[in-house]
């Protein structure tokens, strides 16, 4: 049960596509078959590669895709489509194929994440839910990806819900955030709706309803002794939160015999506060105590403050990472690779631009990356046409195509393709894997890449070439425009 | 119809405030009134105003407030509540009060735009929703008002659903955006859900599927002679693109008597293209025509391409204004204000903070802002305690509550409350105005600021003054707690 299965999202389209497929309807060409590429053009925050999300809201929505009678009924007021359209609409359902790379899968520019053959009218109409989907699960599990590594291996819950962009966004958001490497989230509903398991305890508003913070965390110790973490920053977190706890877990705790327990840290310098409570705490025994702090963290600021050595065991990331905040977009676009002709043959398509980096790689294409079977590592990404097949048994000599003089010789390699089937002739054909799988999945293939690519900042560019053939067919169609 | 309507989003809490919940329920506080205020602490973007929106959203998840058998169950399968509380949740509503200035309103730092009287239990848990929809909506409507003060008059519309953090955030974005001035949206279903006018006419795709542009350009027309915006920068805007459209309209529109039609830019530079394309448009006798454009818009690109003589009508603006890009965090906070004794007193409550601008105004408070009876401008917002009130046939002196020596006399001013009540005990008191009448309400109070006040960077600071009552019971209290 996700937020939009209960909501038909269909009529969630731009206008245009309506306008566009009434067009296609009006002039024939409503079963002219299409192919559609998902792709993104630059990583967000500088990264050297996104982390693919979004998959599943996308199977929800091909599978319910469909126009109610009032969808109907308002796109007739609107006095733009002819009526046989709109009878078209009324029995219309998505016929097409998907194909995708699967969710937690590492991707970067250029390349297709998901691609989509289908009569014009269902391709066109699809866009934008498609690029909504991709788009903002993509960018919270590249943050999230961001932010967990600047963790080294430490808990990374997200606590972001009240900052996010709309319900959808808190709740997708917390799913995205999981795939993307964190160990859980405050909001409840992504628990029960997705899994991704949730926890709290204390805001600042339970220690101000009692007499004494001390009164507070006792009740609180006394009610959830196994679960006991400790806002200690209400009034001051070293003269009296800290003190006040240790005081709570000694009375509360210590008699039962529980050394697990916890504190927060909500504001203050963190590095300076977590070295001192946790000096408290070891004194004072709780050496088990865990510290969790949850201040306007990112990246950043988690790298920093972990090199000045602050005690930290968990981060609650808020704000910046349910909204991207220093990258809050995740530029995904959806555009035409190639045109079936009546005859079945495919017809390359391409979009020019003054902007040689906005230039389409056109045609209905394959996605291969290459490992090295010494390392494992991801060597490079190969983008081929449909009917061509790499041979791994064989060496590979590839090369940049914005450099076509830069080449590399690829050897001992095993060439694995991306893209997965998911709708066959409007048929799910995938099984999808559980959330739990989609997060360990991201986390190998994050693994099997060079630590050259994961830096924060300039990372090393990550090959992704083209075919010879592939190339040729590019170049053809640019000289042809020109 | 809005998304979350058909969504029971009671689970869309943070888990704390169940935790917290339970507390209070097993410690015996179910049924201690709080108040909570819901503030924010500085305008995004630099800016010197914000717009409150997203209260529409807040009723809907209060009247629909309730906890399915499955949300019980999935709570009981936690382990950390008492089965009496799960009892009580089932029967679980809001039977609080909620008072909140109306959609559209521009607001300011630290005062509250929303306020909770309620048992802590229900006050608690209505937390993270109340913030999440105050948040995304005023944070889109503060960025659509600039944009749109930026057009200066010419139309602004709300491209971005593709690249919107989820469903909601298109759909409830558009909403926002349309309330902070936006003449309308290319979201289909924000138009059909909420009366948001969507419109659009073609994408890239749609040049492609044809032989050639002209063609592409004709075919549209004939199918849409009264709706005929061209999109003109597939292959070369003004050696190819516009030319065509020419033609086309010529051609098709020109022999029906239709004068009206336009062309979209969607890349290049807008300054000098929109000039040249101005120059061709007019010289071939299409006055008439408009030129709209979209392509990464935002208030300071389109400040400058006025300024450099840029021809355009329509601003079309996608990802900058749908995830506030240059801000996409709206800082909404929820602070416990105070507490009812078991004899109905009044207990203020504050927050403290070694951060002064963190720290809270506390008790049940009413918000008034004063206008200028010779200008009808706002002069500055006050804020005195739930029992005082203002007599505006008399003169008041108020002060700026961080420098007490900075007084101002006020005189021949009328005093406005600005909150008003939406719930009382549970129900529902309040009519919501349509969206039409709260983005005509929001055009006209932004009218009444001064334009000091709505410098797209310093502006000059507007007065939230407090009483002298309210400013002493402020300071007993930091008094206390120091």
């Amino acid at each position: 049960m996700a937020t939009h299965e209960k909501l038909n999202l269909t009529m969630l389209c731009d206008f245009y596509e309506l306008t566009m497929g009434n067009g296609y309807f009006q002039k024939g060409y409503k079963d002219r078959i299409c192919y559609f590429d998902v792709f993104f053009r630059q990583c967000p925050d500088g990264g050297g590669f996104a982390i693919a999300a979004g998959l599943e809201q996308i199977i929800d929505y091909i599978r319910n895709l469909h126009f109610s009678r009032e969808d109907i009924q308002y796109l007739r007021e609107r006095k733009l489509f002819s009526e046989e359209f709109l009878q078209y609409l009324a029995d219309f359902h998505f016929t097409g194929d998907i194909w995708a790379v699967p969710e937690g899968t590492p991707i970067f520019p250029k390349e297709p994440i998901l691609t989509v053959r289908a009569p014009a009218i269902e391709a066109q109409l699809i866009e934008t839910f498609l690029l909504l989907s991709v788009n903002h699960q993509s960018l919270i599990a590249t943050k999230a990806n961001r932010v967990v590594r600047a963790a080294e291996g430490r808990t990374v819950l997200e606590f972001g819900s009240r900052r996010a962009q709309g319900a959808d966004a808190a709740i997708l958001g917390a799913r995205a955030a999981y795939i993307g490497g964190c160990d859980g989230t405050a909001c409840t509903i992504s628990d029960q709706l997705y899994g991704v398991y949730a926890g709290g305890t204390m805001a600042h508003a339970w220690v101000q309803m009692f007499d004494s913070e001390y009164e507070a965390f006792k009740t609180y110790c006394e009610i959830y002794p196994t679960n006991a973490t400790l806002l200690v920053d209400t009034y001051n977190t070293l003269h009296s939160g800290v003190p006040n706890a240790i005081r709570a877990f000694n009375e509360v705790l210590k008699p039962r015999g529980i050394k697990k327990c916890g504190i927060r840290l909500d504001s203050g310098d963190m590095a300076y506060l977590t070295q001192q409570a946790r000096k408290m705490l070891d004194e004072a025994g709780w050496t088990e105590c865990q510290i969790s702090v949850s201040n306007s963290l990112d990246e950043y600021i988690i790298q920093d403050i972990l090199r000045q050595g602050a005690k930290i065991d968990v981060f609650g990331v808020g704000e910046r990472l349910i909204t991207a905040r220093s990258e809050p977009v995740f530029g995904g676009v959806y555009k035409l690779a190639a045109v079936e002709r009546e005859d079945g043959t495919i017809e390359p398509k391409i979009k020019i631009s003054e902007n040689v980096g906005k230039i389409t790689n056109p045609h209905f294409k394959k996605l291969y990356r290459f490992y090295g079977n010494d390392t494992g590592k991801a060597i490079a990404d190969y983008l081929c046409v449909y009917d061509e097949t790499v041979d791994d048994s064989k060496n590979l000599t590839i090369f940049d195509p914005e450099a076509t003089w830069k080449t590399k010789d690829v050897y001992n390699f095993t060439a694995k393709e991306l893209q997965v089937p998911i709708f066959r002739g409007g048929e799910l054909v995938y099984q999808m894997p559980s959330l739990q799988e989609i997060r360990a999945y991201c986390m190998e293939q994050v693994g099997a890449l060079w630590d050259e690519v994961k830096r924060f900042d300039n990372p090393h560019t990550y090959y992704v070439d083209l075919s010879q053939k592939l190339w040729d067919i590019k170049y053809d169609l640019l000289k042809q425009n020109k």
